[in-house]
């Protein structure tokens, strides 16, 4: 049997972090290809190319400086080469760049090909509706496509500090095969098939750390974050059930839920935006630009469509906490509508 | 129909501040007696008696001293007089002295009467195992008693920030009337008759508060913290499900559960005692007199019991977590075993 075929399209931070563990893991296995492609958009860096760069130096100057990559990832500037032979695509670029990265890739990749999107994010949808990354890829591709989240601070990865992900993947067969590429001493990977539930908690988290760092801008206490963070986990219960249904209860107490709620509350670029954007006044769309440059700050916007599937569905008013924050966003509501909104959200749901 | 009368056993930094929300909200109401008795154990403060000075200048100079006290609240150096016409009895006095606060009180309260445990921690039963103070109360006083939890962090009530508490109540006549009770404009209160899993989701919450003080102690990063939250309510539900059954898992949403969690691993007791233990190396009995005067530190203790509990059914392989805490406190498992426990934890539970 073949030995399988590993790539990553993309070099960003999460890329290369994540680059160092498959590296590490293909190099052990008996089962896989030695060599990891890794598409590099190519940019010139102190004259040279960032390729070049990294494949003499093993190291990703542009985007992880302070870490070494395993000889084995091999950098390429040309994203058919890098994929066309693979078994397994590991999609880790901007949500932005998916549709047309797709588009080269289309009848360019295996058939039997299987993509693990680890990209955070979504699309907009032409009815203003969330489209995960996963459905565009596998849409566009048509190869099925997982996903990897739930370890949203990729540096503590990198430092090998431990954290926990979750994989959420429809094909029971590749569960080993995911886990065994993904994982390290301290990155612990649980494999489930609730794939759209990984997804999209994912993605709401974002909303609720944004509201979570109002409330550190204005101050207030760990009783009213920890309200915030349990109204959160109840609206993602419930947006789910509407939008997702059929997902399990379980698998909000995987990474991908409650624990990466409770560090996007406490860590999280969005949280640290909207501190700044209580504490400055200053309008999201300048803050974003100084604090968390080359990032797309998710909260804003993932608040924006949820508010857009949840008014088309007349459900806007069940959904207090997300609805508020959406309104502070776009300078709808005050800041103290937020602690109102738990004052007075009712528990029956 | 006779006005209800409430009064309030303690007089403690707990107790003070529940009986500003107790004053305004009786006062305020038709149905209930204005006048509060508070069962103030008496101390000689600066030459003059405890409950002196509280009725005359309003505050609890010793556990308090920064509030004032409606002036309905009535400081009574007696606790049978206190409580002897009272309809509604509020207990918020440190756990070691409900046993004999209850023998005084035999055959002296309303047969009619309804109890309301504001205690944190539980006694140690013969056989070792955790009994709940709201049990203790129902079984010596034979009256119903009720548990008001998930408000850890009485500055924050006091200074009116917002908090949620959750009321477990067995008997739904009583929903209202306690709510109207506790409630405040800041302090949102929940009731639900699921009163043993509020009382013992509180209760587990140090233990794992404990472990996220080891985790900072040893300076690990926010995904650690984040997998001892994560797997510390996996064990919680666990636990509960072995010990209390028919227990529902919507109470777990509520403030005792998730919200009251959060806010012990970032800003309790345990946490701050756990911290301080990695980072010396003193006993914990040496520590507790030093960082938390006046307070049991309840994650050590808890975390014995919960361990005695579990050995009994040959459990403790199923509940690594809470084991391997119990066993740093002891000092049976060095402080790394902590994050070996997060990796090798089973997931199926």
């Amino acid at each position: 049997m073949d030995r399988i075929n590993v790539c990553i399209i993309g070099s960003g931070n999460w890329a290369t972090t994540i680059a160092r563990n498959v590296g590490r893991n293909v190099a052990n296995s008996q089962h896989m290809e030695p060599i990891v492609y890794m598409y590099v958009y190519e940019e010139i860096v102190d004259g040279r190319k960032l390729t070049e760069i990294i494949n003499t130096t093993h190291i990703n100057v542009k985007y992880m400086p302070d870490f070494v990559l395993p000889t084995n990832i091999v950098a390429v500037d040309d994203v058919v080469k890098t994929a066309r032979d693979a078994d397994i695509l590991i999609f880790a670029i901007p949500p932005t760049f998916v549709n047309s990265c797709c588009k080269t890739l289309l009848g360019k990749v295996k058939p039997t090909a299987h993509a693990v999107s680890l990209i955070k994010g979504f699309e907009r949808g032409d009815d203003g509706q969330i489209v995960l990354i996963s459905q565009i890829i596998m849409r566009q591709l048509k190869i099925p496509c997982s996903v990897l989240v739930g370890c949203n601070l990729a540096h503590e990865i990198a430092n090998d500090n431990f954290v926990e992900g979750t994989i959420g993947c429809r094909d029971q067969k590749y569960f080993r095969l995911l886990q065994d590429i993904f994982k390290s001493a301290t990155f612990r990977v649980v494999v489930t098939d609730d794939a759209d539930c990984v997804e999209i908690c994912s993605t709401l988290r974002n909303v609720i750390a944004f509201g979570a760092g109002c409330a550190d801008g204005m101050e207030l206490n760990e009783n009213t974050k920890a309200g915030i963070i349990r109204r959160g986990f109840l609206e993602t219960l419930q947006f789910v059930d509407v939008f997702y249904p059929g997902c399990r209860m379980a698998t909000f107490f995987e990474a991908c839920g409650i624990s990466d709620l409770v560090t996007s509350c406490y860590a999280n670029r969005n949280r640290k935006l909207a501190e700044a954007f209580v504490k400055t006044g200053q309008p999201l769309s300048e803050l974003e630009h100084i604090l968390i440059p080359g990032h797309e700050p998710l909260g804003p916007v993932t608040a924006e469509l949820v508010h857009i599937m949840l008014e088309k569905k007349g459900l806007a008013d069940k959904f207090p906490l997300f609805t508020v924050i959406y309104k502070i966003c776009v300078g709808d509501q005050p800041l103290t509508r937020l602690v109102e909104t738990l004052r007075f959200a009712r528990e029956d749901m």
